[in-house]
């Protein structure tokens, strides 16, 4: 190791990325062979002092990596692997979705932020369209630190919910629908376009930044 | 005359639609001179016997062609120009609007509902980034036999509405905003996307086209 | 259950949207296990009175879903499950349909029209590049309460049929097609900026939707 | 003069094609200076024998041409300048087009087809949504030799015309209208997807584009 | 048969096409099942004289078909069943392709264009990239009646043919190629946009609607 | 006054947001004549304690609201109308641009922060592609209790600054640049791909919203 | 001074670029003050030794910083404000442009690449479309060390030209032309997807930096 | 042969093209059959001296072709086939990427180049968003002759490279990531857009193009 780094031919793992920002390491999966992951965990591990997570593994790669890092669990619907999470601190995190194919998307937000120590309420099956499926949550909601809006086939819900409460709203648009949807596109736009004040937006279907996002606001004033 | 149009030379206006489709004669302004305008109502005044309109026309070719055409009124807010406005039928259309921006599309959308006969109640400014305005008019929408909603910089408003009414809902997305509203586009595919049942849309800006698909409406079970 | 839904955990079923608008009870089937779906159903066949259909099941999960809740039929062309149909009301809607590739969404249109209580009138590939075919069925058309008018190679057949009869026209864009058809977007925009004056939209291959459209306009004047 | 053209140092313009490919000059007016296009119609003019067309002049650029170079000719509705247009041959073209607001369009294509030596027939105002007035006119388009179909609020145009004769159709997507119709953009689209067997299409607004396509028709079996 | 089309319940087939247009009977192939082909084939050849085409049929397809109707023939590259070829006129039609890619398309293009009669020479790979290629095959090309010009990875084909040739130009945009090519969208723009006067274009990947262009153009003078 | 809002018929205030949300009340200017906006303020000022703004307004009209609603400033470059500015908390946000035409974005970003009590240092034209500017920096910007990080010709700024820093880092992508910046769509989308975790992105050109959101980071644990 | 950069409050130049990279100083004029351009020309002249420019400025904002900061000259073709030219190298470029509207591009890429020391051919007007007058100039293009093909109605420029000579070949996409161009995408990607070997492309308009990315290649081997 | 090709019926392989430009010859691999790609390898392996290049050939393909044209050499991750490769020069190349899983692109840059004779040092896995991973090679690549820059879901860093060092940058934009990255457009869109002055794009995942735009930079002042 130099610099910060480990450079293992397939790979340089940024090793104090911990150090210097606080932040736990993760490892993007996709593109990565079961056997290039498990030495990218270790080494990280084996620098580091704070949870190291995986996303988006299939179940099959990840018993293939578990086998070679043990010590770690995995969470099939998240498709998350994880090694040393941290403690649960007393940051409350509420993870709001609009349908219930928006699930995946959700099960990754509340996997992440809670392997990364907040405290995560799941509120699911809440869309716009059936409003007072959502106005009884809003007590739940407003009692959160910040909120993750995650949908699809209507990009309104971070909008309302951003009318209800003012904590932080961090919108998630997902790929689900079919048409004019456009795999999340249309839902990214409507996001960004609500005329609610301060909602912010991460990438399509990436529970993971959404949670990240929620941890880094967990930090401000630390 | 011959086969139902008459041929001016620059246009050929459809002087037995009224006959055969039982709907009023609309011009669309953009593009034509004063004259041209002037000369096609005239047409269409002398073969029909019902409303003839005139959308998207400025001021002061208003003037021009009420100077040519007597009998004639403008609604400057909505751009439009009418000659025998229909008498009101009990057909009661809301024309609900998402911010006040939204509302020179609103007024065209009052304006052609009112002149081919339907009863127009316009409620304004209910975006739902402050769901409480929404909700507190949510009997006199649901009082209506058809609803218009236009909504920008979030395309939500439908969704919502069609959430707590089950008449016939028609959406306009509208090009106010910047960026990521795309003028229009955003609010367009977010409500032909919408999860809420039954919602139709019509073109950006246009009032005219969601105020005549009320009026098809009306004509329904006629 | 309380507030009008009940929380399964894996969805919130809105379990009086059918007092609250008078709409039947539709679930969107993707991304749902034939179990889940099941208890979806019986929660709402156990609080409401009225139709439960649930849209988009491929064969082999219906078969599963119906194993599990006994009393309801699955169209197969339509992809449709339903249960309780609502008794035929004397609205009639036309299902016009470009071409012959089109014909899934004009059989998903017309099953859950039926499903609903409209009577259905079904008219197949009749587009405009043959346009005597359309003209031999003018007289049908033009005797339903509300049209919809379905096709994707080309977006013209909305705006011609709208300019034969005067009752409400509902446009649905299919997907069908290669190139420069875009999946169903080329015909979504040539039908919003149909000339034709007071046509309406809906997504993309939703045939559900105009049907539900129908049914709202079939509602309007209750 | 060397290998076909002159260097003028601003424009280097191509003084052998009518003899390479009998086609005549013509020269994009945008961009370029009276003073230019003067120099570049001189050389044409001199190198030459057949007409020279500068298409999109306005009238005062046009005027200005005009005092340098006589002889010419200027069609303001068609903003083409002409010089020595040729003699009418046998060929006939008829120019149909669905609105008023195409008719800058229409102009274009008209006048360059007739300087190029086409019998030009002008069928305007027969857009889809009133058919009757086009099928009032089929008999004349059924004797063209080929037709210019030109369309904005409606791509369905070229469609039906090549559903009702068996010549060759020329689509003309132009930039009329708003919203969905994206500048034309969406007129193209619909014209290419067309379902209608084998129908062209050209650029947005390019009438000059299809009158040449027309010009290579007429030559094909020269 | 009534009006000129007969009804098979899956399928309405235009049988006076031939009659009105003097153009062949074509069927597109995708969404129809053998046994619909079938019915559909055999209809049109009862109540015509002409060819009787289906475009872009599967090998498996292809071969039940010609089981159910004798007397076709299948030509795998191009995908098309072929009944009662028409005679070959003296009409000659250049297939112009870019790239060996760009093979598939050329082959229907060449063998619907041989169906309805033309006389059709194939002239492969000869893209700009390596302009003597092309260059060397002048001639050849300048002898046609019309040449098509097939490419996807480069847009300039037609744009330099249409300068080397002044006989009609058909382009076809082809769907290969990765990345910024955009599965023929940015080839077909490219076309569009062309500098050279009078090239027209088709939908991506259509040689059959390239052939029909040509044979429309045959017809031009008939 | 009722149910939280009061309707003066061309615009429907929300006069409780500030006790329902603690979130200042906010204008938007852009379509609304300076009378419209006094009367606005007016309602907003007499019905709430706290900060009261109206964004993107021009300077002639600024001084037609501030002549008729006393009490107010304008800050040119932000264009913003302020009244009541909220007391500075020790909450510290740093404004970030990449470039000095990014500078109206960063003043309405830093102006709306200050005037909700945010501290707020700005560090301009620390774009990186001279990465050592940034660098000198890093001290400062690590400091702070969030980011707000604005670019246009490169998306890559908040990228980098969140590889530098562990606290919320909220993305603004701006409008300049030509070409291939697509007026700040391309900034957007980049952002949003970034791969470093966490980073959030609001609507282009929205420093308003960039500081709302910080604002709601600043109550988060409240 | 201090860590390579001066902060004059409104900007931050990059005083070291010129010690660093050994590329010259440039500044984007938009947006920017004559007072602004002219501090930052000043601090650049100041602390650095080679040429200092500034692209896109218009003629009288030229001249007030001219006026402020004496020695400079100003191209108004190109748009360019540059003072301390350097020595002319023995690099040769070729400035190759398709179409007379091209002309500003290739000037600023030919005034540019001049104010850096590289010895510019230019060579106009010689677009495919008329192929001749570019195979007359291959000699010409064949002996420069590096040739900018300039277009924007043709993106097929490059591909011929880059079939022609095996030197490096950086293609600029031009924002001429009308409908399917869209202001230079069509030729943007049409230039990346050219199947001729290691064309590299960059942004629309760019003459700037298409001469910037020749100087690199000038000083690859350096 | 003769005129500097052979046709071989499918393909018409470039035989001087070696002679003409100084290029190896390189075929495309997509849509051949093995026996085609080695009947063209044959062709050019005869009439020419040089490198032949097979680009983005699966193994099982590359096998079969291997058998019947004896010689080369298969580089799997690079997906390349090679004959003939050309004594390594003296040119040094950077190939930099940013993420593990632009790796393939990465490999093909770097065996293409070293296949055509240039020296390649690659260095992984170096995103801006752990930037000391980049500074830490700073000299590193600062000593190469020219620098390809490969990444993703970063358009940054071609940006920051061009930044550290004034040699050629080749950006070329890969197709990883998910959700907004849009299978590279936004890298691509981003990488143009780049303030940086001087960085050149080629296609999307073409580590082939930017391999061969190093190899015309090598031989610019040959």
């Amino acid at each position: 190791m130099s610099d910060g780094f480990r450079d293992l031919g397939y790979a340089r793992p940024d090793l104090d990325r911990e150090a210097r920002l606080g932040l736990p390491e993760v490892v993007y999966g996709p593109g990565k062979a079961p056997g290039e992951i498990a030495g990218i965990v270790r080494a990280l591990l084996a620098d580091n002092t704070g949870p190291v997570l995986v996303t988006r593994v299939e179940a099959g790669a990840a018993a293939e990596v578990l086998a070679g890092v043990p010590g770690g669990t995995y969470d099939e619907p998240a498709r998350l692997l994880a090694w040393r999470p941290a403690a649960r601190t007393d940051f409350r995190l509420a993870v709001v979705s609009a349908g219930t194919t928006d699930g995946p998307v959700a099960a990754e937000a509340g996997a992440v932020a809670t392997a990364v120590g907040l405290g995560v309420d799941t509120i699911r099956d809440v869309g716009v369209a059936g409003l007072h499926r959502l106005l009884a949550e809003r007590e739940r909601i407003a009692g959160a630190d910040a909120i993750v809006c995650i949908a699809g086939m209507e990009g309104a819900l971070p909008s309302v919910v951003a009318g209800l409460v003012g904590k932080p709203v961090i919108a998630v648009p997902t790929s689900v629908g079919y048409g004019a949807t456009f795999e999340g596109l249309t839902a990214l736009l409507a996001m960004l376009s609500s005329c609610a004040a301060g909602v912010t937006v991460v990438n399509i279907d990436s529970g993971f930044s959404a949670a990240m996002a929620a941890f880094r606001i967990s930090r401000s004033r630390g």
